[in-house]
């Protein structure tokens, strides 16, 4: 009898997560939750320590003929920050796992290390050990970020309530049409090196691309306002897809509406020039690092008038229906169409 | 002018984390102790939260040629919970960055997470979460440990002292020559795929390379007997590396009795076989994941019945003469030759 083989693409990312999550049962009382949100919880006194892990692989998350070493490193520190922050939580240290081939001198060591630094340095972490290793092939970066936040401040994305607000930080869809210039230029090169890359006028999204922030001020800004989430999520996959999380692990459903959903004019005009619907880039697009959480009707009149954070819908409690409604006030089921590294396997 | 390239085999491993070490200064009173140990220490109440990442690289740690994936799931988690246990701590949670090309199947990642399961459930971690991508070459694992240890009880590297007494456990040099056998039958089965491997004498040896175990029940033991430990490593990189750590951390001398060294006698006459001194397997062929730790003379009663912990010498206060005296009575420098991945780069 043949050995059973099944693809990994037939599963998906999120399949085999859910695979793992049922094997494994937590059986120390200290692990309080543990995969299935941004970060897992351990429980320390009065307060949860929040553990990440993200890792970044040559060839799959990263283009070194376009991604400089400094901002790589960064990146990989704010994407972990950055989950940390959805769950309410402050980064405090982190861990990184590096494979790094002959290819790379000190000197690339050092700019990679620069812009872990200077990520360190800005978001308050410390960098507190790891592991640096010889890669036979591409370079490797496994981030692993530890936070704190009191227990009642927690912020899950299983905990969305009928009527919330729902909530976006910045603006969408800019991460990915900056990945998509990048691309395009690249293309532009290797078929005439004498070509100098246009970058100049896509500064904003080739930026958001390159070297993401995650929303610690948002963070701190709630706090000094009170407000705690009741759910929260970054929108690394994409809004759509981050949205379906909140509905499945909170049994609640979203509606959502397209014109206020916030793109950036650059990204608008760019998505046009390359003959995608804008609001497809910021639904499905990903890497944006901003945050997506819902409020408390009550807590709406305290961020009415805050620059940088959009009421995009409200949630409702039919679970099975997650919907946009259009700017020509049609309903359209949401859909997740976001990265699925594996599916690139 | 050319830019500057310097190679990072000229500096090494070791070399390359302390140059980290110094960039990196801890920011947050949380941080008690970043690079430079087992284990990062971070301070939650009366307790220490350790912390700690190994990263395994196909190609470089492990060859999947004659590796199971299920035993290599079990190491990849004994190896940080043998981190953890060299602070004297215990395990409580795990998360797991897995990158994986198309070449695996569901059945061969369900093989790995199987052994990763049962070291979960043998050490009494949680997995409480991870990141799981493609790659687009080998199968990388990075696992990050997180244990606690009571804050008077963490056994450091810098706090062997004079007359303390030096203790290993176990045997050493056996997973060196299992790798080695490992090696061999792999040769011959590539100039002969007609023939059998001859593993079934080398059973010991290669079990130790393929399945190495974390000395978690020293560590229940000697919290049983009242010992902590002046001093602990883990012997990952062979003996005289880590004796050489101990030296520098503590600002302490070393002697060592060679006759004193623990070796397996299937170890012995398979080193003599493959024309290596054993001694030099124990000293430099690493991943034997047994603990090595200094004891108060005081202590010596309670363990000197021990079966399984053996005294091998004594620390001194010359920290510049670290010594091996040989059963000739002659005495030689301690050096490390011990793995450096770096080197293989």
């Amino acid at each position: 009898m043949a050995e059973q083989r099944t693809e990994l693409t037939d599963l998906g990312e999120f399949g085999l997560i859910e695979r793992i999550e049922k094997q494994f049962l937590l059986q120390n009382s200290t692990s309080v939750k543990g995969i299935g949100d941004d970060a897992a919880m351990i429980s320390i006194g009065d307060e949860y320590l929040l553990v990440t892990t993200d890792m970044l692989l040559e060839g799959i998350h990263f283009d070194l003929s376009y991604v400089p070493l400094q901002h790589l490193g960064y990146k990989a520190v704010a994407v972990n920050v950055s989950d940390i922050a959805a769950m309410n939580g402050k980064p405090e240290q982190i861990t990184i796992g590096l494979g790094i081939s002959n290819r790379f001198s000190l000197e690339a060591i050092d700019a990679l290390y620069s812009g872990i630094k200077a990520a360190c340095e800005n978001y308050k972490v410390d960098l507190v050990g790891g592991d640096t290793t010889a890669s036979s092939s591409g370079l490797v970066i496994s981030i692993t970020a530890i936070g704190r936040v009191t227990k009642d401040k927690v912020a899950l994305r299983s905990s969305a309530k009928n009527n919330d607000i729902i909530c976006v930080t910045g603006d969408l869809g800019a991460a990915y049409l900056g990945l998509q210039v990048l691309e395009r230029e690249k293309q532009v090169f290797l078929t005439n090196p004498e070509m100098q890359p246009d970058l100049e006028n896509y500064e904003y999204l080739v930026g958001r691309q390159l070297k993401p922030e995650a929303r610690m001020d948002i963070i701190h800004e709630l706090a000094e306002k009170n407000i705690i989430p009741t759910s929260m999520i970054d929108i690394s996959d994409g809004l759509a897809s981050e949205l379906l999380h909140l509905s499945k692990s909170s049994g609640v459903g979203i509606k959502i509406f397209e014109e206020n959903i916030p793109i950036d004019n650059l990204a608008y005009e760019t998505a046009i020039e390359f003959k995608i619907d804008p609001i497809t880039c910021a639904l499905n697009g990903g890497e944006d690092y901003e945050l997506l959480f819902t409020i408390n009707p009550k807590d709406h009149e305290k961020l009415k008038h805050h620059s940088d954070i959009h009421f995009i819908g409200h949630i409702h409690s039919n679970a099975q229906q997650n919907v946009m409604v259009t700017k020509q006030q049609t309903m359209v089921p949401l859909k997740a169409q976001g990265w699925n590294h594996l599916s690139k396997l």
